[in-house]
């Protein structure tokens, strides 16, 4: 087992990563401190795992709720139904939240958390590769609303992080790719020797190779919880994580949320923010190259869907919650490893760049 | 002008009072760091003071969002309104949110600035004596819930407190009086010379003497202060601030909210409070009697309604916050000024004091 700690203060948790971890409570149980646990999952993963991990809750009072799956439920309507769980089974103060799925649920669920009597702790364990990587860790938690992602939610950091790597085995290959495209935007933003390694190891990775997999989760979210560290609250060098996320959310909101996965988005998304630091003159295009062929072998989209338009994604792109007084704030890559924020791109360049990857006019 | 500092590390912030402050915008405005502001109130402060707020925010981008009014709205529902508005209006998270209202707003506009786009600032204009006092200091931000009151919300500090007293002329009777039962709560839980201060002053508090009336506001949000910056979260000693609230919201619960006034019920509940830790043998007969005096001399209920059953008073208390882990704390008094927390009151010693307090068995 591979662990290692986001440094926050007070609020410092670990992050376990190894094979068979949900069945360890000797792992996890001391970080339930009250006598109360509720497991929040939804209705594809509980059937596999839920049995699982109440066996693991020896001796606590445990419920169980469930939501339905997908991003289209990730709302406050459904978010109100944890409340409404949480207030029918007594749950007090000193209960803690388990989050036991991916993304959605871990975000309703440390949403959940973060305002069910003001804040109770909770457990993040992720069954994707996405989630592991990424939103699992960080502390970031929300809903959707209808009118943009995410703008409904809280900065809420988990008790603890419980990687079991043996759930991505049954993973669908698709939602494994996703997750494999946070991965590289790790290497892309802050860590060029971690590119270079996963260049050498993507067929061992995609193959779902254990060893290669374990260490691509651990040094993923070493580079995760070192940015974390350094700005709990997204004041600014934390949102270099959100590398291809403005153009990718524009993807997800066009499509429809779920259509297309988020990481399938990001990382058609990190395609056109490396284009626009090309651009710019920031980056080599031997870079954008590199970069481009690591998604395509790992089996993601690189191009933006054909049937959006320019005007279609610079309004999306206006939404976002990286605009800051008026002004669109993007990530660029400045060289392999190295990603910084940027205000300065004017609206002519990303059109530009939109139409150079083949968006409609 | 009066004016005081909560000191809660970078949380820290001021609050002032004094009369005209509304207008004052060279105090106030300064702590609207961004271009974008919005007014959250209701429909019927709204007609009396969004103008004067609305003129002081000279060079900002400023909306406005009417809530209906009253204790009834206060529900994830009617804050999804905020959610609405705020995106509708492109709000960034670089806004300001100004609650402008009683504690109903103060609490909803808090907590939607606690969950806009995982936070943004907001500056406090309570327009009543109870919010003055009580609800706009200390970072308490939520909705209630079926099941029951403040269930949903978080803990979020406004920027600062405008308290501005002119508005209190207006104040209906009975909402003036029922504010005045947290300014006697804080004599009764830690200012003993300011209980004797509120004994001799109470006629000319209640005919609101501007001078008095300063005094009072400013020692209440002293001793608030002092409580919460030993204990922001309430993991200890800020229960004491809770002294009668048990009982409080088991009336507010039972006879509809806003059927009772939050300040009134809390009255009737600092009496039974004292009855229990007469009962307990810490507190003498005579702090008891001058505690009730105080409270009917400002026109407050000093006994539960005639409806309620001890048992539905305890079922009704078994569903508060304040319950850890299965057990019942209550603030009691040990003497004048004076509150601890219990975990060891039994079922029987409470039922005993709700009998003698007239209510049916």
């Amino acid at each position: 087992m591979k662990q290692l700690q986001v440094s926050l203060g007070e609020r410092s948790y670990p992050i376990f990563i190894g094979r068979g971890l949900m069945q360890n409570q000797a792992l996890w149980l001391p970080f339930i401190k009250g006598r109360q646990a509720c497991v929040v999952s939804n209705d594809v993963v509980a059937p596999l795992y839920l049995e699982s991990v109440r066996q693991a809750l020896t001796g606590k009072q445990a419920s169980e709720c469930i939501l339905p799956d997908g991003e289209s439920n990730k709302s406050l309507q459904v978010l109100s139904r944890v409340y409404d769980h949480l207030l029918a089974e007594n749950h007090n103060r000193t209960t803690t939240l388990i989050a036991l799925g991916g993304g959605v649920v871990g975000d309703m669920c440390g949403f959940a958390a973060a305002s069910y009597q003001r804040g109770v702790d909770f457990v993040q364990m992720p069954t994707t590769l996405l989630s592991m990587v990424d939103s699992s860790v960080g502390g970031k938690t929300g809903v959707n609303h209808p009118l943009g992602k995410n703008m409904i939610g809280a900065f809420h950091q988990p008790v603890c992080v419980v990687a079991d790597l043996a759930l991505l085995d049954s993973l669908p290959e698709r939602e494994y790719a996703a997750g494999m495209a946070e991965v590289i935007k790790y290497g892309l933003i802050s860590d060029a020797p971690f590119f270079d390694w996963l260049e050498e190891n993507i067929n061992g990775l995609m193959a779902r190779d254990p060893e290669l997999l374990a260490e691509a989760v651990y040094r993923s979210c070493v580079n995760k919880a070192n940015v974390v560290a350094e700005d709990e609250r997204e004041g600014g060098r934390r949102a270099i994580l959100n590398l291809g996320h403005t153009f990718g959310h524009a993807i997800e909101t066009a499509e429809g949320y779920g259509n297309w996965l988020h990481g399938e988005a990001v990382a058609a998304g990190m395609v056109l923010a490396m284009m626009l630091s090309c651009e710019l003159g920031d980056l080599p295009q031997s870079v954008l190259g590199r970069g481009r062929s690591l998604l395509e072998a790992a089996g993601l989209p690189v191009l933006p869907p054909a049937n959006m338009s320019v005007d279609q994604f610079l309004q999306l792109m206006g939404r976002d919650k990286k605009v800051l007084d008026g002004r669109l704030r993007l990530v660029l890559l400045k060289s392999l490893g190295e990603a910084y924020v940027s205000s300065d791109t004017g609206v002519e360049q990303i059109a530009k760049v939109l139409r150079s990857a083949g968006v409609s006019v």
